[in-house]
């Protein structure tokens, strides 16, 4: 079950929220990118950047453009959310317009990973999740980059999920009055064909790790 | 131009930085949602909410799950971020992997907007952005509804885009060396088949504002 405490129940709509920790992964394994947020100078900053999840730990660059993330030595205050935009929800009335969606929220603290072997473990993590395969494909992290670049760990422990998927929610008398028409208009996210860099060489064909993702449409 | 405050300015890679409204413009009409993030309790808290643009305001639904928005008399802290996530880049090093995407990021206090006429205004903004056309075809709002809503407004004066629109970006001697591919595998976002309303009464036929949002794709 996940952590439902008053900081992630998110007010009204309660029966949206879902408290199972293998929906929570799920919306994290199929998400690309989070918005992080943080607290700077007393008022909120959120940032996209990419991610990676391991188990109940959320990796993070730590490169992102928040410089306080970069420097926080004893873990910083940052919210997670990671949202799928699944569909377009036309009501019978302005009113009832929505969205169907999943998200997940994290709360806690975000910590570098100082440790080499558990840093270059997060990296594989944010690796793996941003472009399968090429971990074991491109070149590895040399000593510079890895001095260079950051990783931040995130506990699971305070999370929420929230969904909604179903048709419209109308009122029974707009339903009855029939002058409007009602579904939902599906989202997807999907990806294009590859296009190979411009001063790749010619004896390339794109690798199977790459052309096996692009025929993936969810 | 945009103003760009160190609040907005983000660190590194400030090439990235884009300072035209224009820009601005383009990226909050092309996204569906935004993240939203505030703060409560001295943590961050981000939000996944629609919104919409109208000139250099931006309206959000005050009925989000942060309970402090609604009661927030004079105003509120935000950080509002709409992101469109492009392509994922693959380099021949795994270090210099990358996303290409376009976001914009948005500081200011949101205001309940509380005359009559400017939150029927609002309204109807919000509504043509999440379904363009609904407002003239479903039932209007009533005046339980109208009352029952908030709607909030924030200025774009403090706002600034950033955007990755390019190939990989790798070391010399990584091009040199060949030993991996590289390239961008684009990332879009598309509409799917209409699904009406399972309580839809027969004669409907889908709409033309539902049909011809259907057939665009980024």
């Amino acid at each position: 079950m996940l952590s439902t405490t008053p900081r992630t129940t998110l007010g009204r709509k309660k029966h949206r929220a879902v408290t199972d920790r293998s929906a929570l992964h799920a919306v994290l394994d199929e998400g690309l990118i989070c918005h992080l947020g943080v607290v700077r100078d007393g008022v909120p900053l959120v940032l996209p950047t990419g991610y990676g999840r391991d188990g109940d730990t959320l990796y993070l660059h730590g490169s992102t453009g928040a410089a306080s993330l970069r420097t926080a030595a004893h873990g910083l205050d940052v919210c997670v959310t990671v949202t799928l935009l699944d569909g377009i929800v036309y009501s019978r009335s302005v009113n009832n317009h929505s969205m169907n969606y999943r998200s997940a929220v994290i709360l806690g603290q975000a910590t570098p990973v100082l440790d080499a072997d558990a840093k270059r473990h997060g990296l594989k993590v944010l690796t793996d999740h941003l472009a399968p395969g090429s971990w074991e494909h491109a070149r590895e992290v040399n000593a510079k980059e890895f001095a260079a670049v950051s990783v931040l760990a995130l506990d699971l422990a305070e999370a929420s999920v929230k969904m909604r998927a179903e048709g419209p929610d109308d009122e029974p008398e707009d339903v009855e009055a029939d002058t409007a028409w009602a579904g939902v208009l599906p989202v997807r996210t999907v990806y294009g064909a590859p296009e190979p860099s411009e001063d790749l060489s010619p004896g390339w064909t794109t690798p199977e790790h790459v052309t096996a993702r692009a025929a993936t449409a969810r």
